[in-house]
């Protein structure tokens, strides 16, 4: 380990006091913490290129003065008792406020600066029922350990950089072959490029594909991050409603919007699925315009007694489709592996900005995942994390059924991992919300996800994370803080 | 496993011929390979909403006419036996070249479609002075995956997303504690954003802090992937010359120039180190200026018999400067982790940038790096690593002195993993490299990284991959195939 100590040969001070004062200033400002061993005189003569005699000088004093101490035939340390009042003295440069002027931000820096794009903290609660998180306990972690054991070893290839950059080949492969099977998408591997998850993808395809004062078309309600990275481009965002058949396909006439972005297996955050008829309507409608399709396909993996409709990227062959997916919810967030299904004539361009951005993703993570399909553990694994999720979705119905009974309307609960709750009672939802934090519940308003923001009682319950036991139990603490219990809904005369 | 099957029930046709005719498809486009597992007549029939004498019936036609094979007691599969005449019927969709009409590009995906930006594949050779590339045979595979194996197991939260958007907060202070003691960087762990490597964070801060119509001076020869990122953003780019003391500072005279990126440890490409007056020149610019320094630290571990130079964010408090680096050349390239130390007044927004861009790292990979740094072994294995290039390196300058002679003269060699030759003989640049090629020896001309692209002889020598052998043997077949072994230069008459 090398000091890095700036001496100037060129200065009256003498190098000992210099070095003195260097070691002195790294172990005051903790620099150099107490037990921290130092190099030998020897080395660190060497390393800065001057004798060893003033080396030892400048150790010897740090020594008398107790920033320093020896342990016989071990070497020289930083003191750990250093007088209180050296450690007073630790504000030796001045603050960082006191820096000349804060740097002008870009158009993109001004409007992240904002606040309406702070990150929220996740409420401190027993029972939360955030969305977009699966179980994590049922994942399969020692398998993961396994092919994870079996890659990391001999061989550098996985250590190097990448060499094909769409990501590695046999992981698209798979990718296409299980897309194909369960979800009728057409494309051969060379068509899809891995992403550091579908926030990537969607910066990808913005920062490609979008010209400044276009439209994007969105769900409302829709889904906020995506949303909020469309505003970061300074879009020009499009609101068009969503029915129990998910986006009113109609409601975009042809409004010239550049993009539409859709979530058709469980539209986020009401849960319709998106009919077949309205998916044919809106791939005649980029047709039509020239529009572009950002189909985000979270969720369609769990789908609960409906039969699978096929993706929009597969119904028209992929002309007007840019196909989203992530591994995030099936497998495990902290998996940054998600992928973009491209046409053919885009798959270049992009290509191009994803190795500027980042050049690649972990290689040992794709040889896993890799192994982790082609060996069926995907598809089980989906198949029992499906009835899994099943009978929790189950248990919340009847849970929200028995203690809200009918000021309660439930949509979209035949797909994915949460559903969304409209509550029928005349309580503003920061007030449900506060009291549900009262009883150590989470809760989230849908709210945030409408373009007006207009207060409409719904809720999304997430239920991927939970038992059914914490389900039933925030249920029911939801109901009794805010006094719709069920033995008490005639007596307190709600309605 | 789910089948995405389109029905249509208006339609007139029977949907036993639907269903034929989708599997019939999907067979022959290899959507369901040979070998392929149907689902049992019972369970597609309940997934697809129809009666399973209609699925059977369907099955039936496939069985008959060698689509599908029976295996007794097992089920039902995809023939891996089918019949010439249908697999020459595979072209069954339009192509997409057919489409309508291409979409059009945002001016950066203009930018990135021209030609200058396409990716180059590397050449087939048996020795590759490819530079960049850190030797990955010693890096100490066993226990990464020893630290891997700690990590992957029980307790979600390391699967789950996460929680602190700067990156994990341990493997933060970590980095600044190494930062601190190695080079001299002044920052607190709230300071230190984790980046997908450090072109991750080159785009984070152009993101940013660039606006249209600013100018970002650069080194000239200067890094080219740091100049294709900064004309992604159609920066004006100022070249400012470098000497054997790094950036000539003074040629930056007051130029209005909102960023200036240097590469102080180890110059790219020509491994000139930043002088300290030079440092403490570009650090008064930037005060008198108010711009903004991006500081590489690349290749700052690897220095051979120098003292080490602090780093600049060091010098001045770090107001100025936004200090980047990377774990690819010190550890393995498939490994993302990159930092970017930042002013404290732009930690936040730069927060928000990463978290738009694509939320987070792998925190496995976090954990793992956590580990290793505060056991010990990042600065052991730097320490190995630095012992072993130097020798690599001194037998680099031995053979190119032997062969070249004084035909060849040797920048930058006191530090990093390449050094630069600049060679002394009328052939041009191509003419050298296709040579090379030609004995199964790869070189890299320096040409690319100067914005006016001369012919100047130069070449780049990564040797960080490499042994003492390939390195001998490759130079001595270089001298070969361009007639200037020691032997024949007089006899060839080149002077």
């Amino acid at each position: 380990m090398e000091l890095a100590i700036a001496l100037d040969f060129q200065s009256q001070t003498p190098l000992h006091q210099q070095l003195y004062e260097a070691l002195q200033r790294a172990i005051l400002q903790g620099i150099l913490p107490p037990r921290y061993r130092l190099p030998s005189t020897r080395s660190l003569a060497k390393s800065l290129g001057i004798s060893r005699n003033t080396v030892t000088q400048s150790y010897d004093r740090l020594l008398g003065e107790g920033y320093l101490a020896t342990v016989a035939g071990s070497g020289t340390y930083v003191s750990d008792r250093l007088p209180e009042e050296f450690l007073q003295a630790k504000a030796v440069d001045p603050p960082l406020s006191a820096m000349r002027s804060p740097h002008s931000l870009s158009e993109y820096g001004e409007r992240l600066a904002k606040n309406e794009l702070a990150l929220q903290p996740e409420p401190d609660v027993a029972i939360n029922f955030r969305y977009g998180t699966p179980n994590l306990d049922l994942f399969p972690v020692k398998l993961w350990r396994k092919l994870l054991s079996r890659h990391c070893c001999g061989g550098r290839e996985w250590l190097d950089y990448a060499r094909d950059f769409r990501g590695y080949a046999p992981l698209r492969e798979a990718i296409a072959g299980y897309l194909g099977r369960s979800r009728a998408v057409k494309c051969n591997p060379e068509q899809i490029l891995l992403t550091n998850g579908t926030q990537q993808a969607v910066n990808l395809i913005l920062r490609v594909l979008f010209v400044r004062g276009e439209a994007i078309a969105v769900e409302d309600p829709g889904y906020l991050s995506a949303k909020r990275i469309f505003a970061s481009y300074d879009a020009d965002i499009i609101p068009i409603p969503v029915d129990a058949s998910g986006l009113v396909v109609e409601k975009l006439g042809d409004r010239e919007a550049k993009l539409v972005y859709v979530t058709p297996s469980h539209q986020f955050p009401t849960g319709a699925i998106l009919s077949l008829s309205r998916r044919l309507a809106l791939l005649q409608w980029a047709q039509q315009t020239g529009g572009l399709i950002i189909e985000d396909d979270y969720d369609s993996e769990f789908r609960y007694g409906e039969r699978p409709i096929p993706a929009l990227q597969g119904l028209n062959g992929g002309n007007s489709v840019l196909y989203i997916g992530t591994f995030s919810k099936v497998l495990f967030p902290s998996l940054r592996i998600g992928y973009l299904v491209l046409p053919e004539h885009l798959v270049e361009v992009f290509l191009r900005a994803k190795w500027l951005c980042d050049r690649q993703l972990s290689t040992l993570d794709q040889y896993v995942l890799t192994d982790f399909i082609e060996e069926g553990h995907l598809e089980s694994h989906i198949r029992k994390m499906r009835s899994h999720y099943d009978k929790l979705r189950q248990t919340l119905v009847k849970a929200l059924e028995e203690f809200f009974g009918d000021r309660v309307t439930i949509f979209g609960e035949k797909a994915g991992i949460h559903l969304m709750a409209k509550f029928h009672f005349p309580l503003r939802d920061e007030e449900v919300i506060s009291r549900a934090e009262s009883v150590g519940v989470g809760l989230m308003s849908a709210r945030v996800h409408y373009l007006d923001a207009c207060d409409r009682g719904e809720f999304i319950f997430g239920y991927g994370e939970l038992s059914e036991e914490q389900i039933w139990e925030g249920i029911e603490k939801l109901a009794v803080a805010i006094h719709v219990v069920k033995v008490g809904i005639t007596h307190l005369g709600i309605h």
